[in-house]
C-alpha cells in the first residue's frame, strides 16, 4: 500500500500531538485508513524544535510556502492559525491540488466561503474537525450523522478556558478576576486571554455549526459576541438558587425568517446534562426535528484531543481521496449548488427568557413598579427571588427570571427600570435558555 | 439530479417514521445528499397499513423477494428485525447489487461477518447506525470520529428500557417487578420483555461496538449477559449512599491478551456524565487514547430518533454510492483484510470493581473474617457502610466496595464469605467499574 504523505505546517502542541498520536497508533490508523498515513516533511519557524520532535524521520523547513506546492504531498495540515499567512498557504495548497486538514477556526470563520468554494473547483477536500470542540467528533455528528434532521437548535460549551473559570467561579464562590489570574497560573487561560474571555473564540466556532447546521456561508461578522468578564461570583449564586447554572453558550437558532447566531453567558437548568459540564471539558447539545435532544462531550483542547480530530479528517481524507469529488461529503454539510441565503438575525429580532438583577430600595410599592413594566413589554414572570435585607440595610437585591421574549422587549423593560427611581444603578441582565 | 430509489421493508414504527421524516425534510435532505432519496416501493405483510402510511405515493407489495431483486431499486431498508426472513432479504438484496440499510442489531451481532463480507465482494454498502443507540451517530463516531485513538474502552447505556426500569426503582423506590409493570402499561416495556430485561438487546449492540472498536469478528456467542431481574431496590439504595448510580452497561474493553464484552449491572460513580443519564436515554462513554473521554447522548429508540440514523445512513450511502467501493468508509471500520484476531477473553478473565452486600449475624468478629478473606485473594476494600441493626434485629446488612480484581478471585472470596456461619444467605455481587 502507498502510504499518503502529509505535509505538516506547524508542530507546536497540535502539531507536536499530531506527530505523536499518528506515530504511536501507527498500526491501527492504517488498519482502518487503509493505507498508512506519514508525514514525511514538517514546516516551522522553529527549525530546531521540529528536529527534536520528528528525530530525523521527517524533512524539516522553515518554508512553508515550499511545503505547500511540494509534488511529493498529497494532504497539508495547517496549524499554525491566524488569518494572514495561514489563509495564503491553504490557498495555495488547494490551487496546488492538495487536500487541506486544519485546526483553523478563526481562518474558516471568516475566509471558509472562499477557501470552500476554491476547494470544490479543485475537486480537494477541506476538513476541520479540530477546529470545533477539540476532540469531539461534533461537525461529523452534524455533518453526516444527522443529515435526516431539520436542526432546530444546536448549544454548546466550546470553549474550554471560559467553562474552566466558571466552574471555579461556581465552586469557590470566587471573583472571575481572581479565577482568570489562577486559570493562567495553572496554563487554563493564555497570557492574552482575549480571545476566550470574550467569547470570540466561541464565536469562530459558532459560526461554524451554524453554517453546517442550516448550509448558510460562514458569517462570522454577523455573530453576536458577549464574553464573561462582567460575570458576578452574586449571579452565579442567585443563579444556583433558582436552579440554574451559568455557562458560556455558543448558540445556532432556527428561526422562520433567519437564524440566530450568538455567543453570551447563559443561564440553563442546572439539571440538564450540558450545565453538569464542568472545568475545561466541551459539549455540544443539539435538537433535530427527529432525532430530538442529543449531545456530544469530551476534550476541547489540549495536543492529543485536537490532534484526535485531525487524525481523524486524515483518515477520512485518504478513505476517500479517490472518490469521485461531486460525491464525497460536502464540507459545509450541504451541497455548495444547495446552500440558503436564510440570514443571521439581528441581535434585536432574537428572544430568549432572562435573569435580571436590580438593585433596589427596600420599600413597598417597588415590585409592583417594576411588574407593571414588564407586564406593559409583554413579558411575563416565571420566577422571581428577593434577598432579605439584613439588619439596617436600606437596599436589597431582587432576582426575576423572565419567560422567552423579544431581545428588544427585553432592552426596553430594563431601561424604564432602571429609569425606577427606586432602582439604584443598572440591572443586570443574564440571557436564559431551557434547552429543551 | 435522478433520484435514489429506496425499497422499504417493514413499515412500523421505526419504517413508518422513516417515510414520516425522509418526506417532512425532503428538501433539506436532498440539498444535503444531492440527489432526492425516494421510496419508490415498501414491502410489508400488512398491505393496507402500508398503503395508508403511503397514501398511495409509493408501490406497495407483500413480497419483501420481490422487493430485493426489483431492479429499480438501489438502497434496501430492512426494517422487520430478527435472523430468519431478515437474512435471507438481506443476502439477496446484496447478492443484486443492493445497499442495505438495516436497524437489525440481532442479525449482525449474529450473522455480521457473513453479511458484510458478502458487501465487501459485491461492493455495496452495509449501514447501520440504527442498529445501536438509536438516535445518536455512535457507530460513526466510533468509526470515522475516532479513527486516531487506540480504544480503550466504551461503555453504554444502550437499552432504554431497562435504564427507564433502574431510574424508576431509584427515584420511586420501588421493586423491579413493580416498575415493569408500569413500564409494560406506558408501552416503555414490551409484553414480552426477556430481550430487554435480560440484557440480550444491549449485548447485541455491545457486540458491534466491540466489533467496530477493535476491528474484531462480531461474536455475539461470546459475550456475557446479564440483565436486571435480580437487582433489589435496596441494593440501588445502598450504591446511592455510597455515592453510585446502577446501569445496565454494555461494556467492551480492550485488555492486552483479548478484549472483555460484557452486559451486566454496574456501579458507576453518581458524579460521572454518563450516571445521570435517566429515563429511556441511551448515552455511550468511549475512551480514546488520544482523545481522552468522549460522551454520546440521546434517544435511543422510538420513531423518529431511529429514522434519524436510518436516513443518515441513505444519505451516507447516496454521496458515496459512486465511490470505488476500496475507498469507502469500511463496514467494521477496520479495513476487511486488516482485521485482528484478538479473542474474547473468558468471563473468569475480566477485571472489575465489586460491590458485594452481606446479610450477617451482628456480632464481633464477622467483618475481622470476611475482610481476611478478602485479602487472602488480593482483594483490597475500597469502601464499607454496615447498616445499623434495629432494636431487637439480630442480622444486619454490611455492603463492601473493592478496588479492581479479577472475576475468579471475586468468585472465590465470595464462595468463602458465604460458607462463614456468620453469614446468611448468598452474597449479592454487583460489578463496579469507575469509568475514568
Amino acid at each position: 500500500m502507498k502510504p499518503i504523505n502529509v505535509g505538516l505546517i506547524g508542530i507546536g502542541t497540535v502539531g507536536g500531538g499530531t506527530w505523536t498520536v499518528l506515530k504511536r497508533n501507527a498500526e491501527e490508523i492504517t488498519r482502518r485508513a487503509g493505507r498508512p498515513i506519514r508525514i514525511t516533511a514538517v514546516a516551522d519557524r522553529n527549525v530546531e524544535l521540529a528536529r527534536q520532535v520528528t528525530g530525523g524521520e521527517a524533512r524539516i523547513t522553515d518554508d512553508a510556502f515550499a511545503l505547500v506546492k511540494d509534488p511529493e504531498i498529497d494532504i497539508i495540515v495547517e496549524l499554525i492559525g491566524g488569518y494572514g499567512v495561514a489563509k495564503d498557504l491553504v490557498m495555495q495548497a488547494i490551487a496546488n491540488g492538495k487536500h487541506v486538514v486544519t485546526a483553523n477556526k478563526a481562518l474558516l470563520a471568516v475566509h471558509g466561503t472562499e477557501i470552500f468554494t476554491a476547494a470544490q473547483q479543485k475537486g480537494v477536500m477541506v476538513a476541520f474537525e479540530a477546529a470545533v470542540a477539540g476532540g469531539i467528533p461534533i461537525i461529523k455528528a452534524l455533518r453526516e450523522g444527522l443529515t435526516a434532521n431539520r436542526i432546530e437548535w444546536a448549544a454548546g460549551i466550546i470553549n474550554g478556558t471560559t467553562n474552566f473559570i466558571l466552574s471555579e467561579m461556581r465552586d469557590k464562590g470566587l471573583s472571575f478576576a481572581d479565577v482568570l489570574a489562577e486559570a493562567q497560573r495553572l496554563g487554563y487561560a493564555e497570557a492574552d486571554p482575549t480571545f476566550d474571555i470574550e467569547g470570540v473564540d466561541a464565536a469562530h466556532k459558532a459560526t461554524l455549526i451554524a453554517s453546517i447546521a442550516y448550509g448558510i456561508p460562514v458569517q462570522f461578522d454577523k455573530a453576536y459576541v458577549e464574553g464573561i468578564t462582567k460575570l458576578e461570583a452574586s449571579d452565579i449564586k442567585y443563579a444556583e438558587q433558582l436552579g440554574y447554572r451559568i455557562k458560556l453558550l455558543g448558540i445556532a437558532k432556527r428561526r422562520d425568517n433567519g437564524v440566530e447566531l450568538r455567543v453570551h453567558p447563559t443561564l440553563i437548568p442546572a439539571k440538564r446534562l450540558i450545565a453538569n459540564v464542568e472545568g475545561a471539558m466541551n459539549a455540544v447539545v443539539v435538537k433535530g426535528d427527529a432525532v430530538g435532544t442529543t449531545l456530544y462531550y469530551g476534550k476541547g483542547a489540549g495536543a492529543e484531543p485536537t490532534a484526535s480530530a485531525v487524525i481523524a479528517d486524515l483518515v477520512d481524507v485518504t478513505r476517500l481521496a479517490t472518490a469521485d469529488p461531486e460525491h464525497r461529503v460536502p464540507h459545509l454539510a450541504f451541497q455548495p449548488d444547495a446552500m440558503s441565503n436564510l440570514p443571521i438575525l439581528p441581535m434585536s429580532e432574537i428572544e430568549t427568557g432572562n435573569y435580571l438583577r436590580l438593585r433596589v430600595e427596600d420599600k413597598a410599592g417597588v415590585l409592583a413598579d417594576v411588574t407593571r413594566i414588564l407586564a406593559d413589554q409583554g413579558i411575563s414572570i416565571d420566577a422571581m427571588l428577593q434577598r432579605e435585607p439584613e439588619e439596617g440595610e436600606g437596599e436589597t437585591d431582587i432576582i426575576i427570571l423572565t419567560h422567552v421574549c423579544s431581545e428588544s422587549a427585553a432592552l426596553a423593560a430594563v431601561a424604564k427600570v432602571e429609569a425606577l427611581a427606586a432602582v439604584k444603578g443598572q440591572v443586570k441582565r443574564i440571557r436564559l435558555e431551557e434547552l429543551q
